[in-house]
């Protein structure tokens, strides 16, 4: 790939900035050193996969910052803690796979309450119980904004695992769940409209609470489904991912229900 | 721990944080979920461990923040992506262990050149080459400022890992290389001052482009050697985060050579 030397990130895009970096990584590969032969699956799927004595490990790692990706005028410290790690557990549960550790580090500004810490730490680990995930490790660093990077550390029973790459001509495409919630409840927090409180909890909790899908995700893995995805920019742009790995292409109908 | 409701984390410090996360992540670890039963070294340590089919995993994250662990102005993108992953990969050398995979997670300012993230690739990948470490996941966000995560996953050649916990009275004190080097080089670069080209090497390489004690590491855990520690803040400071764990004290005899 050819960049002129003062080409900004902003130019090159995200999935540019994606492709520069395959591309370095690919051309690091080597296949004489024992981790790379292991490697089932590196950078471009949810999750990195390799193998492991005959299992399958799986590892993902996301990074949240504040004004980029929460508002800490909107969301809570719970919310936080519970966001920031099902993210990570969602990229686990799109390959199928079964969590087992989270690292944590963060990185924050001197003046935040220590109260809030506190709130970040019982909602995430609330969250990993829930899972049976086990928080081993992290860091704390100084920083003038919030900077929450997890990463989370799984396995596959058996050696299925749900790959972008994988479709097929003639597999129907399926979603866990209902689209749009988290992009509707963020909407929905940041023009302060009033909705009824049915609405407003799913809007609230599609956005601010996300439930990762991880039995759905080993029960897809367990009956011989082979492709997923975990959604974040939307079903057109995370369906053209899917497309895209296997090289397929993708049909839609929409049946528009009137109430 | 009792906290006022308003109290900054500026007040409570490092060590009083990382006593709060300690004491919310205890409270949530559970017995009965095969994750935590299988915790060899929770928080608290260089890197965490726990037994996977009688093989020894580590684990570790670390991040850096502009204008707190480096500043733009004085390190360059290659000397960066050395750095990012040679703070990890210490972590994993004071365990005795065996670096394998890395995650990276950038989150970059859009006014960022394209060139500057191939130079930290570049230069990341070359050290993980070094080290047999296959780089295989990642994530990019945007962000205001520089933050580079790094998580570093290894294991341990037999059971004999390398911790904080163990160090008995009648023991000797050593440390490979010399202290002082990244601190003494930090402040060569920020003041600008001009020392002999060999002094200006050294120092510069001790701050910018360390070498992880990987072999080291592993030498001494085949040894029978049972505590180390990653020097990061110093040999007192950490030589007292020993003493602590492993409750014991410690006596340092100064020979000043006058040269």
């Amino acid at each position: 790939m050819l960049q002129s030397g003062s080409m900004k990130l902003s130019e090159l895009g995200e999935f540019g900035l994606i492709d520069l970096i395959c591309n370095i990584i690919n051309k690091s590969k080597n296949l004489e050193v024992p981790s790379w032969r292991q490697v089932l699956l590196g950078i471009g799927d949810d999750a990195a996969a390799w193998l492991n004595d005959n299992q399958t490990q799986l590892a993902t790692i996301d990074s949240l910052v504040q004004d980029v990706h929460f508002d800490l005028n909107i969301v809570t410290w719970e919310e936080l803690g519970w966001k920031a790690l099902a993210v990570n557990l969602s990229d686990i549960a799109a390959m199928g796979g079964v969590p087992q550790y989270a690292l944590i580090s963060l990185a924050l500004p001197p003046d935040i309450e220590v109260e809030n810490i506190d709130k970040f730490y019982t909602s995430t680990t609330q969250l990993a119980e829930e899972f049976g995930v086990a928080v081993v490790g992290g860091d704390i660093v100084a920083s003038p904004n919030v900077v929450i990077t997890i990463a989370v550390l799984g396995y596959s029973k058996g050696r299925a695992i749900l790959k972008r790459s994988t479709a097929c001509p003639g597999e129907q495409i399926a979603v866990t769940g209902y689209l749009g919630l988290s992009a509707g409840g963020l909407e929905m927090l940041k023009s302060g409209v009033s909705l009824d409180s049915e609405a407003t909890s799913i809007l609230k909790h599609g956005h601010l609470q996300p439930m990762p899908r991880i039995r759905e995700g080993q029960i897809l893995a367990g009956l011989g489904v082979r492709t997923a995805i975990d959604i974040s920019d939307g079903l057109i742009a995370d369906l053209n991912h899917i497309c895209e790995a296997s090289k397929v292409g993708a049909r839609i109908k929409i049946n528009i229900i009137i109430y």
